[in-house]
């Protein structure tokens, strides 16, 4: 076999790297359980009518079929999913009488998508994602839940560079374009072609909702001066009444993104930032109240890395409908183009804190009784391969990033060379070597934006 | 949309169920970790001709297809990958440059073979890896560390049925063949025939050695009888000697198989034992020397729910050949049927441990604030979500399974109905209530074979 070379689109980590995915993975998992949020996991695979029923996702599907699979079987197809809202969305429909409403679970898992590749755009990525359905009814305190949950795990990730989660409410919106005047299909036309301001200049846009939407010149001021509002209090409120456009749907969007506002400004900190921000509509979504989109400091042109909202009717099946709200963050987009840059990675690439030395091979079971006494609690490590001189065994643990080597009756920390008695059975290192940590480095080197390696 | 149904072959767990296999793949990682593993995660698609390269699984992969994709495309084909050995063999050639060899990771992922669902064998299921991988040469004591580090493991799996660790040494069946004179291609045809001890009738094996491998009467008594010799020690080694069969590689097979039997017996515990097989051949597998399959007591229809061994060639670019060793537990192929029973579930449905109840709408922020006291302190919580009557808060917490409700300065033990004065930055639980547990149904209830529900 030749060497393979890697698949584009397919991201893969090396050991080091790996670490760092995991301790997100489990910092977000940690914050999302001290929430109450129970996990789940969801086959990789759906019936392909359930992934095409949002038409513009049909060309990303990647299909499945056996090796032998014969024609006539095609019509049963299945294809891998896309995102993790689909499936959650048929295993509460098909659980729903085992499963006690509200719901709350978080999901982290891989997604597919056949799309080209490009910068933080994979066709396999990890997406983690929370949730909360309710039968029937579900109140709105949840939106401003989620947003909670979701910024408290982002401030945990203390490694990463800052975030700034941006909000937005679909009521808003159509209650103010509905208060202009537009009516019916139009309003969703008029939130489609406003919602290109972050590709298109502001003088363009009007041109299509001149043009495209057909409304008048008036409404278009009004339309993009909604959409230039943003304030990380609830002073936007003001702002948008100033605009003197009046609805009762307005009302009700306004209500609901300023309390979301002020219940969410006292867990910003110096790196976590929220704001409304008026211009966020998540245009292709199915969103029928708030809407998230979050930004990555100095990665801005990854685009959204964490969105989601609020939908009416989450799932249904025809008698009973479940709302829900939920917010996807896309770990594989942040994580990838930090770790090919070199931003972040661990400081070693194994869990070991200490390699026990063996003196010969006759000796091996000694170092093993060592190793058994120290994992016995709770201190991984490994026991030297082979019976090398010391000064081999050494640079086996150097180059592995392990930071001691156990002689016998001695331990020698091999960064300071410092080297002492100890007993397997009482010797503890400092807290900050037991586990691998995350190196970032500094901003001056790696905050500058490039093509992945 | 109509109430989904169960796809045939992808079993998903509910939230109580789903807690087992985090605890099951939480006390692995642990383990390996403990021992210097580092975990690897590879994606899920392998090309085509990779996957191929074993005949006889061509018929269980899973090519992948974009949905839009042209014919012309085809060539250049994707897969799911049926198993964590080929891709992992794949990772270390395509990173050897940058690994540190021996390597040791642990892999625990889902694979996708597309073979007809039954009792144990799944279309979509999760599979927990470890394996050693060498430049040129592995010792031989990594295939003995292997075996350790799988027992601990299992052995820490407190809530399961026992295991029976089953160790062989193709070198000894192999040399024992030899010694009888069976030479060339006829050595792999009786260990292919013998391994179908397990099917098929002694006589009837009999038979067709005599008939297809065209050995004579004694060499497949002989070979039969090697078939028959299990021991918990290494005195399987005097029984070989009796047959009186002498080969150069038999010696290497009996010193090696003697060796990991000695050094994994210390390790047994009532319920994880290990013996050495000699009937145990992974006779479709490529290894080399150590064989483990691994049966679960009271599932022994489920077949080898653990197994592995060694290569001499796990990967190879053609110049540089990557010895190794390593052992898989299906991680699905034990939980599936145990959960599905109903012998495995958890004692609730969330992480929380407290519902901090809600007097009315306007005081949610007073409960959140206690909520937020609890977490910090690293007690999962949730704050009930609506000031309904606390007979309907507590009904909700003890549907869930969560243990305690907080009413304004008072907790209550919702099992025992005490209620006690608390603070929230002081109080604690128990220990045992922090997190779910995991409960088992009586072996009389359950230890006893049939078809999942």
């Amino acid at each position: 076999m030749a060497k393979p070379t890697p698949l584009s689109g397919f991201p893969e980590f090396l050991p080091a790297q790996r670490f760092v995915e995991q301790e997100v993975i489990a910092t977000l998992a940690r914050t999302f359980e001290l929430h109450g949020f129970a996990n789940v996991e969801t086959r990789a695979v759906e019936p392909m009518d359930q992934l095409l029923r949002k038409g513009d996702t049909s060309k990303e599907v990647y299909v499945l079929r056996r090796l032998q699979e014969d024609d006539s079987a095609k019509d049963k197809g299945i294809g891998l999913h896309f995102d993790l809202t689909v499936p959650f969305a048929r295993y509460v429909l098909e659980n729903a009488g085992k499963l006690e409403f509200p719901f709350r679970r978080y999901q982290v898992q891989k997604v597919w998508r056949g799309e080209r590749p490009q910068e933080g755009r994979f066709r396999e990525f990890t997406q983690a994602d929370i949730d909360i359905v309710g039968r029937d009814d579900l109140p709105f305190h949840h939106d401003v839940e989620v947003a909670r949950v979701m910024l408290e795990a982002l401030s945990r990730l203390t490694f990463l560079p800052g975030f700034r989660l941006q909000v937005n409410n679909r009521k808003l919106i159509q209650g103010f374009y509905a208060g202009l005047g537009v009516t019916g299909d139009g309003i969703d036309e008029v939130m489609r072609l406003v919602d290109k301001l972050d590709k298109l200049d502001p003088a363009k846009v009007r041109e299509l909702l001149l043009d495209e939407a057909g409304i008048s010149e008036e409404q278009a001021d009004k339309a993009l001066a909604l959409a230039t509002i943003r304030s990380t209090d609830d002073s936007f409120v003001d702002r948008v009444r100033e605009l003197d456009v009046k609805h009762e749907l307005l009302d009700e969007g306004l209500d609901e993104l300023a309390t979301l506002v002020r219940a969410c400004a006292p867990l910003a900190t110096d790196t976590v930032r929220i704001e409304a921000d008026l211009s966020i509509a998540r245009g292709l979504d199915y969103y029928t109240g708030t809407v998230f989109e979050t930004r990555l400091d100095g990665y801005e042109s990854l685009g959204s890395i964490c969105s989601g909202g609020r939908y009416d009717a989450l799932a249904s099946d025809g008698r009973t409908t479940y709302p829900g709200v939920g917010i996807s963050l896309g770990v594989s987009r942040v994580l990838v183009p930090l770790v090919q840059r070199g931003v972040l990675t661990a400081d070693r690439s194994v869990p070991s804190v200490v390699l026990v030395a063996v003196t010969d091979e006759e000796s091996r079971s000694e170092a093993d009784a060592i190793a058994t006494v120290l994992r016995a609690r709770d201190i991984p490590c490994e026991v030297a391969p082979s019976a090398a001189k010391f000064g081999k065994q050494i640079r086996h643990a150097e180059r592995r990033g392990i930071p001691y080597v156990w002689f016998g009756s001695e331990v020698k920390d091999i960064r300071s060379g410092n080297q002492v008695a100890a007993d397997p059975a009482t010797w503890e290192p400092p807290n900050q070597d037991l586990r691998p940590q995350v190196l970032t480095t500094t901003a001056s080197d790696s905050n500058t934006e490039g093509n992945p390696s």
